[in-house]
């Protein structure tokens, strides 16, 4: 039987507050929970689910080149990094894999800075605006993703 | 039994031609085949799904407005009036009805001008990159948030 | 006796929701009694009042060429096409005819986008910010400006 | 029997000139007619007319303040001060009364640093374009603007 | 014999008004005298000339995309839209026509907003500034066009 | 013994609203009050200060140049003019005295137009958002930087 | 007999490589080539063409100063000096010749730094986008405007 | 005998602080021996010369307005309130009298903010960067423009 | 008896050099020095200092989401993450500590690009250009913050 | 006898066609008889008056260059090359000459393009507006500046 | 015998990729196959080159700040960084070390947010475009700084 | 033996003024100096060299054409034409030889004006801030590239 294709979940600054971080705006879930909630979803749709998170750009760098060796696709919420680091963008174009951009709240209701993400410049596709249900529609959208391509 | 909540999928400008309109780009897939398999998700969703697509500016200002009477959702990928149309933000603003935004391809990816979206600023959420599973996407996402509102 | 010069009141996308739309922000007032205030204010002013509304810019384009008949001044709400049509302005330009152009809000304090306005180029002057008032502002400005024609 | 509210007519840098300033453009009526007419126009609409012009900006902000006392709702036309005046803004903002924004000419057809606006920022309405028309249309706006309030 | 190739002349906004609009500007030829001199100047060329006006964006766009089952060529002078419709964009892209961008004044003389226009960047190429003749040249360069086509 | 230091303290246009302006926006102590506590402690730290508050920017121009005579520095919040005055910050450069600009808000905060000073080009330091402590603050580190410059 | 009215037909900057500069873009027909098709055209329709190219601004800023003795009308493809002389666009306003200005290609669909021409502003008309058709059709668009000039 | 013309001389704020201001930029030159020489230099030319200076624009403007009782001309340095008056644009406009602009430094060289001149809209013409000779080089062609007027 | 409550302060990249570097523009002191006067300058204040620096914004991230922990206010010197950082914006807004923001110099004399301050949006208040002075009077400002929250 | 000290007046493109070109605008006086007045004036004050004009950067920027050997001072009107040539800026910063910018028209009411000088960054001075007079009062001041220096 | 001068190779984030990152773009030799050429021409030069990389900013920072004890000169290919970090740059003025700046693409032909660069502001130099040949030229060029130093 | 390849070395205006212009900023070095050595280094480097130098755009143009001739490859330092010259551009495009740009200064450092280049868009690569050396080391990359290309 075929292995579960691997899919690498990436959560950027602040992420890890979710939950206790101005709950009226983000809600009371948990980042654990929300990987909790992926690693369940990628079971359902086939996937070996990998969930990280850091504070810093190096770190997040480093993790999408490293998904080169063993991973076959990412979805990647990169927080403030979206709108400010041109390093995790080429870092996203230099490992060519599908790449699904997620955020939490609709980034084009907030302040004019938020609205202009590097990373859609490499993404696949971008779902935003569900709360935590950006990331299983992601995993859902990758599943059909990576099967297509294995069909072919 | 509860009636199946009514969800209006629409299209903007020249939305009609998909599957003939630069197949390599947008695919083959017809609108017509699009929107039988918006019906197909309704229908496994719990959703009653009701198509609709125009060239004009009017009209879909006028089918989103009608849109209180009877449907509980829209939809709604305006194509290129999403760049330019405040009265179709208006109208959405308007209704005040749960609204997803949809896009076959990652507009962040096209010209500058396609990178601005007044219909984002009324959304609930924003889909696009995922050529026709993008509304497929869009419609699980609204069925969950039709029920996450029916249970409160 | 002269007979009453005759007034369009033409209305944009979006002001047929009056009343029902967002009250709290609009009022309660519904385009019909605007309307109907509005004919009765053109009686008091000796000016026979034509309302008409729609979503569609090719109407309200179409209504500003006609104008040029049978009428002699233009009350003009044109919504949202206020800041993005140039064809509206351009009939306008047209029909050279006297033109006031209103709003129910202070555009000046809404979205920086609706501060600009294509109409203005070509209105003989601008009321807005006093709710369906402005309306009843305009006859009586545009009144003593078919008066003052007239008189000359 | 109630005293008639107290309404403050201001006029700024230049508007001394009037009449004698390109009549061509800004007609032969002085702004003691002006003034003289609002009186008249304020009296018919049941308020007590108190008008004053200045060069300066520091006047105005002073007059504006001291309308707090004694005064129900200003009409302004703050001539130039009109686009670089934050002074006058804040003024305005700090009174808090009801505050109508009025200019002889159309401001949008003239250069385009003439198009911006601090004191719409905090009006009530505006009313641009009428001539001397507009001090009268104003002041029968914040008659209506000040009997609203009262019957509430 | 061959059939003549039919070709798509093709007016939007306001140009139903001329010959009556602004005169001294526009000249006093009507659009209707201008479709008989291209209907005249498409037979002297071997062009079957097919001529429609709106004021309405979606007809343009329906229209657009309707010449791909019998029209060879597209003129367009769009108006207004030239400088506000990636709709219409949109659908010259779709279709891919040969089309010509034709103006009757140069735009690049009159206000800065009508010296962008979205039609460029899909035109095989632009004659603008020669009135009605703007028209008959492009029917030229179009008749010269579709038969370069033919001998290859 | 030495003299104790003069200190100047200015305060711009619309600061003699202070306590009674949206106090629930700037709290409800007075100018005076605030004046009586930079005596004091002025006093506390060895400066005589000297406070003045007017709303034309001439002025605060003339009493800025004054102060060469007699003041060894001055604490400046000038207000709206902060935004708007080039004659405002050409007197503080032509004094060349120590200069602190002060705030009650956090101007960053706020509107756009005021995040830019141009009183800052020429500040020693600026202190804002700490509400009547800000000029307390001011005065704290003006002695300081006098005191430094007597010791040297 | 009245003698052929002359028509001085100018290009600019490297517009002298044509026919081998990258022959996949600008096609293969050389200047010399266009120049006699000028000619040609020219005597056609009852003009003395007179061709000239320069890479320098200053010969052809001359070269149109000359054409006010001599010659009835300039065709200009000025090459990149379109978008950055405005010396050649003085020279242009001086002469008060009918001038036609040229592109080889669609300029519209190019960097974005040839969008904008300062010659544009004092032409006549604009032709751009047939290949070296563009000439041909300005001098059919010539002869109709001296012809028509003649005739009043 | 003919009464010398009077010619006004006007200094804006911080003007009167000239010798003692930065005296390595501006010079050791006083604003009254400036005064003084301009009257001198006034008197050779035939000129009567006025001079005043204020830190107030509301002076600058009503003397600018007064004017035009008994002046034929003004000099003007209106200092920073070259670069924020709209106020003295609109009085110099209004005046219609022949006005030259003059500046000490070239003002071009200075931080942007003082590269924009409002009165330059209004002068006639403007010398700059000559230190004091600047305002005698105004007077020259002052005396010049007013006996050119004189004869014709 | 009460703890003193616990303040952060915090320095990001370069300033670790402090003392040696560009010694005439930043002064010799040291950050030891500047953090031994802090933990001084709190004892004084009953606030107990704590004091962290690194050149890593993912570091400074971490310290801040640290910080709801044990400490009751942040005195924040990020260097040049003031202006490039969202990601420390972000956890500002999360902390809702008090945070006052302090430079060693005037930023807004210096490059345009550090004009900018993304910090400035979430904090309490702000002190710059006052060198070492900066932090002790920002301590001063949060003693006085977090005694008037307790004594509320 | 110390002799006269060479000045150089430099006319760039365009200006060999003063006095036919656009004669209402430009007035009627020619070049040579400008230069003429020049050579006279100049003998007036002292000064050896050199006169050159060419349509060519490349010339005007030798002759600046060439100006360090013989002449003491430039007057310079580049005409369309003051809004665009960097190298002239370039030639006259690198002759370290006292250089006076002259204009015959006030530059400063023409397009927008025309506002912005690359010479004005490295002229002492600019004179403009007054017609041919502007090359004399030029020469005035060249004559007063080069004085001033022999006295020094 | 003089002990060779140390020059660090610094680079930035996803250079660790080379070879192996988009080869047809970047080509196939990989980082250390870069770094070994660049201490085999360090030894040809008489320099000992010591090359780092990292991903994360704060490394960079905090090693240029470092080569400040033991190395004499650094080259530096900040990658990403080069567009975004302001940290970089105050690093690289603190150390006040001969900096080259180098890269393997010419980044001018690429996306405009890549034409921009802090590290110039401070470089002593920059060398782009010629893929590792860019780090040997950079080494040439150091070692002659350096002995260029040491010669003075 | 095979002939060394042909490389032609290219100065813009103003630098035949090097060694005398401004030498503590541009060095003593002049431009025959310079020439000179980039003889001898390619003979070193096995090239052919050829020096030219003009102040007038049209030689530029001319020389960089006629080099498809002769020439293998261009080291161009433009001058100010760097930043204006589109035409240059085209040149460069048009011959398509390997071209290495290059300055003497560190154009990043000066005004923003020098931050943009036309040139680079079509170079190589770039080489600036080395002074004399920067041609040299452009000489050693270009028959890096030229043996490169033969040995393929």
């Amino acid at each position: 039987m075929a292995k579960a294709p691997a899919v690498l979940v990436l959560n950027g600054p602040n992420l890890n507050l979710l939950g206790s971080r101005e709950p009226e705006v983000y809600g009371r879930t948990t980042l654990a929970e929300i990987e909790a909630a992926c690693v369940a979803r990628g079971k359902e749709r086939g996937l070996a689910v990998d969930c990280r998170q850091s504070n810093a750009e190096g770190d997040l760098v480093t993790w999408v080149q490293e998904a080169r060796g063993g991973h076959r696709g990412i979805v990647l919420n990169a927080g403030a990094l979206t709108h400010t680091s041109i390093a995790l963008l080429d870092a996203v174009q230099a490992v060519a894999l599908p790449l699904i951009e997620v955020h939490l709240s609709n980034i084009y209701r907030r302040e004019s800075f938020r609205h202009h993400s590097y990373i859609s410049r490499a993404a696949t596709g971008t779902i935003c605006g569900f709360g935590p249900q950006s990331y299983l529609l992601a995993l859902d959208a990758m599943a059909r993703l990576l099967k297509t391509e294995e069909e072919v």
